[in-house]
């Protein structure tokens, strides 16, 4: 199956870094724009995006890339060397500039091409997940 | 970018239903069966699979299919008929049997497609997402 991107990340990280309190911009593709609408009464988002530094996947991996830490299966960790190179983040919305997100958390690198964005939680509502 | 399955769905699910309490298979390939070693330390985990029902995709949708509702951009629901038709959720992992997960809570019909498989928790830890 194919897919494509509906938009890429913009920040100014190249390498690992603690994503915790980065703030990138999620820049939708124009003809992407119009599928956010009233995306700002969700506070927090289910990104998924593509591993697109990794060439190659690994069946076990060392957590956290720790070669002290005993090997886990690649399903049972969050390596980007995964089959599908598909990574998947929840962020906070901090608001929305037209076709352009700004969100905190996001744990990837600039230029990240982004497959999907999904609401995790309405504004309105607190403690319980909605579709 | 090409995307392809590592696993299917098997449950008895052919139609739309209140998916909270329905028990799935998830059969991982045999050839990647191996990625699943130590996955029983975590008790939740984020299931992504293709909407393979899906033919096509709207910019607009009304929420949860009911004309009722005011439209959302596709971005902040969580409809089926999405760019990329990828599916995501959340669901208790129940136990292991081999290369087959058994899990609760997956909102996905019977031969459903799986493109990957994450852990959310640990289950020697709560309350925090480890990555």
């Amino acid at each position: 199956m194919e897919i494509s991107p509906i938009g890429y990340v913009k920040n100014s990280v190249e390498e690992d870094t603690d994503f915790e309190d980065i703030v990138s911009e999620i820049v939708v593709l124009p003809e992407f724009a119009e599928g956010l609408y009233r995306i700002e009464e969700s506070d927090e988002l289910d990104i998924i995006f593509l591993f697109d530094r990794s060439q190659s996947y690994k069946m076990m991996v060392h957590p956290h890339h720790d070669p002290s830490q005993p090997e886990v299966g690649v399903f049972a960790s969050r390596s980007p060397k995964r089959p599908n190179f598909l990574g998947l983040t929840r962020v906070k919305l901090l608001r929305r500039e037209g076709n352009v997100l700004i969100v905190k958390g996001l744990d990837a690198f600039d230029r990240t091409p982004i497959i999907d964005i999904k609401p995790a939680r309405r504004r309105d509502q607190t403690g319980k997940n909605h579709k």
